[in-house]
């Protein structure tokens, strides 16, 4: 039993969250009994993802891409939780990373759909993001996926299958702040920006329907998408799960947090709160005017459903919230509540399937 | 917290099964939270099922095939738990057996790839099973799975998986003394017979292969599957997971088992003793010819790895023993240790993918 109070609110808030994106249920029990303190979660995490790693490239030196790809996909996400909130060592923080990125990597070809890693121009450098078509598709619409504060597109494994079950294609990037976008890019509230260069690079393929785009975003991307939605007038459709509406209000009461600064690249938390000010859609809600539908869970405490609720009443387009009953953060707890339902409303709304 | 001591027994020893085999965390952690003694543990599960089946049922009526068959998949294990060893009231058990059944027959033409049930007829009446086939495949083998003495086809789907992926078409059955089958019949050490009937039945079809059938079976499949491949020429490679050589020793040991007697039609016992006696392989083993893989958990007391260790040395064919370090009764802790290994075993012995 993990004795550090952060671990035990960390396990305590993410455990669902950890079992539904593919953490094997033995991996999660196996490190979080591991962890006495939080200086250990790190490498605990990481411990367990070896396992899965080495048979990942077993399987691929016997020519079993189907397993390797198993595998491989399971050290991805595992090492992936390994990294998530761990600023406070980037050393150690990044070492995970890269071996998240470079598992699923190798996981993207072997795994049903099959994936891509695609690098999108954007400011003075790139984005990385991973692109996945419904089989036999042709020219399907696509999702663009925003992660949060912690999530990245090594995580989003079962979201993507939602959508590529129904017809729609699926892009998770890392965003400025995100993933591999964090080291260069700080975190950036005017993610109309990062999901315009999207969209451009989506522009320039000729297997996707570009003027058929849904922005999709989860935590932290609840926000995003619905911002880059008011700005962008390329997205049919929006779905934010468990954004904030006023970030810098939040953050204030909270304390301030240390992993927003970290990805906000500010040195103290009063500069960070600068940042965190700025993510607010009052304002620019009005300006949502495609369907928009935003979830929330009731038990929230982190982004409380009045958040989305507010957007849904401000948005100026066909909008809905769904708020469930007995949801936590991102209501991990009842992914089956929503998951299937929101991407048949996805669906509709971009013309798949 | 659970407090009936019983309950807190299955929790322990189940949780990695009913999380690998398609129950939400959720529903685990709120259906065990709910029980505070073991009558109330057939309603509880009940009703979380109940939640599943709801929204297949709406999803259905809205013409949502995919979403439908993902709520009704796990409506279906959910109420699968509900029954799997609730033999002291029967009353209570068979109600959420029918929905089980039910729920998982609805959702399987919306599941990936889609499954059909089939009746095979076998002594006085007949067994039911799952069959789905690889999308795409041209007649290809078939993988015969053996349930245990408390699982049954509802439970399935994540094993099927493995082999579908491959190339493999899978075909769960309840046998005599499983599921649908354990009304009507009892629980038959002598499994080679419907075996048989399944085979004569796969033989009925032009669809597959049938002179490709590998079979697998789990817990007590991992005696059933074994058994009948000592007997069964048809059969051209079997996988037995923490399966007993020698059911009788354990059964006394372990002061008998309740669920067992109630499953071989036994008043006592005693007359349920002389029933798992003759789950023996002695003598019976060294029958077995074609290629063997019996997996075991070392730390499983249910079934010790010796069991399994037994079979393969005994086996005259090609055969090994996988035991997984760490892992308990069927290793269901360890699924991403053998699983897609094991699939990839079946594969090349039946020529598959």
């Amino acid at each position: 039993m993990a004795v550090d109070p952060k671990v035990a609110a960390v396990i305590e808030r993410w455990a669902p969250r950890f079992i539904s994106n593919g953490v094997p249920l033995t991996d999660y029990q196996e490190a979080t009994k591991a962890i006495a303190n939080w200086d250990d979660w790190c490498a605990a995490w990481a411990r367990r993802a070896e396992i899965h790693e080495a048979m990942g490239m077993a399987a691929l030196d016997a020519g079993k891409g189907i397993s390797a790809g198993e595998h491989l996909q399971t050290a991805g996400v595992v090492y992936h939780f390994a990294k998530f909130v761990f600023v406070g060592d980037m050393a150690q923080m990044k070492a995970s990373h890269e071996k998240a990125v470079r598992c699923r990597d190798l996981a993207l070809p072997h795994i049903d759909p099959p994936g891509i890693r695609v690098e999108i121009p954007y400011a003075d450098a790139s984005l990385f993001g991973i692109l996945r078509k419904p089989p036999g598709a042709q020219s399907p619409p696509v999702v663009v996926m925003c992660m949060g504060m912690d999530s990245a597109k090594e995580e989003m494994a079962s979201n993507e299958a939602h959508f590529l079950k129904r017809g729609m294609a699926s892009l998770a990037f890392d965003g400025p702040g995100q993933g591999e976008g964090e080291y260069h890019f700080a975190i950036t509230p005017e993610y109309e920006k990062p999901v315009a260069a999207v969209i451009d690079y989506l522009e320039t393929r000729d297997d996707l329907d570009a003027s058929r785009i849904g922005l999709w975003g989860v935590s932290f991307g609840g926000y995003y998408a619905p911002r880059a939605a008011a700005f962008e007038p390329r997205a049919k459709a929006c779905i934010g799960i468990s954004g904030p509406f006023d970030y810098g209000k939040l953050f204030k009461a909270q304390g301030g947090n240390e992993v927003f600064r970290v990805r906000a690249h500010c040195a103290s938390m009063e500069e960070a709160y600068t940042v965190a000010k700025r993510i607010d859609l009052t304002g620019v809600a009005e300006k949502i005017s495609c369907p928009l539908l935003a979830i929330g869970g009731e038990l929230d405490t982190l982004t409380p459903p009045a958040e989305q609720q507010r957007m849904a009443n401000e948005a100026s387009g066909p909008s809905e919230a769904l708020i469930l009953e007995g949801g936590n953060h991102c209501a991990n707890n009842l992914r089956h509540m929503y998951s299937p339902q929101s991407a048949d409303w996805m669906a509709g709304h971009l013309g798949a399937g």
